[in-house]
């Protein structure tokens, strides 16, 4: 077992993904008038991009625009003290082209916060790292 | 109700400070050489700010130190499709003062990660906002 220098698990690739194919909301990191903003949204990886619905004007869309961004998803378990977290770093795009616009209306993608949500970004996942905390029994 | 363009309940300062102490993992945003990181951490709400327990040489100590950076904790429920997000914005420090270190470290909060955990960061919450996704059922 790969353990980094905080006695933290080193998740490979192939588990980053699962993981992150495994939760429904994930958090987006990127920066809002030069400060750190970060924002829970409802995504789907698709091949090695995620794909987040969002609303066509919100701060999120404005923001993340051709923009270097970071995604987050993670599970704690607060007992057994244990969980995990993958992060993700990539270029995100707005989605304009009509024709990738239906495609992806397609994808079971709904976002669970009320509103017009027709709007979408995809973002590339160029790294992708994560870390496990194990369980304070198995570990001893 | 006081709701967002996007139809979510915008929570006011007192009800994203109750949220925000009631869970014991948040996530800190910060930039990591240029680009946006994120990582979960334990926590505690001491009056207006926001106490992390670290490693002394970890990335976030590095990366935190007197840096503007915000900080996100959130729960959602994904039968539901209901939840809430929190996230504060202020100065992060390194806590270096013994005295202080020492009165910290009689907190109740332990990191779950394995490791010497002897590094505080102190965040003061300068700007604080939240918002809930109401239940499907009941906002209909």
């Amino acid at each position: 077992m790969n353990l980094d220098s905080a006695g933290l698990q080193v998740l490979d690739r192939a588990e980053c993904m699962v993981l992150l194919s495994s939760v429904p909301v994930g958090r987006i990191v990127f920066t809002d008038r030069a400060l750190p903003a970060v924002q829970p949204v409802n995504f789907l990886v698709v091949e090695n991009h995620i794909v987040i619905r969002t609303g066509r004007g919100s701060k999120l869309a404005a923001a993340a625009r051709d923009a270097v961004v970071a995604f987050e998803a993670d599970e704690f378990d607060a007992e057994r003290w244990t969980g995990w977290s993958v992060t993700a770093i990539g270029q995100a795009r707005a989605v304009v082209a009509p024709g990738e616009i239906e495609r992806l209306s397609r994808l079971p993608l709904t976002a669970w916060a009320p509103g017009d949500r027709d709007h979408y970004i995809v973002m590339r996942i160029e790294e992708v790292s994560g870390r496990r905390i194990r369980d304070r029994v198995t570990r001893r």
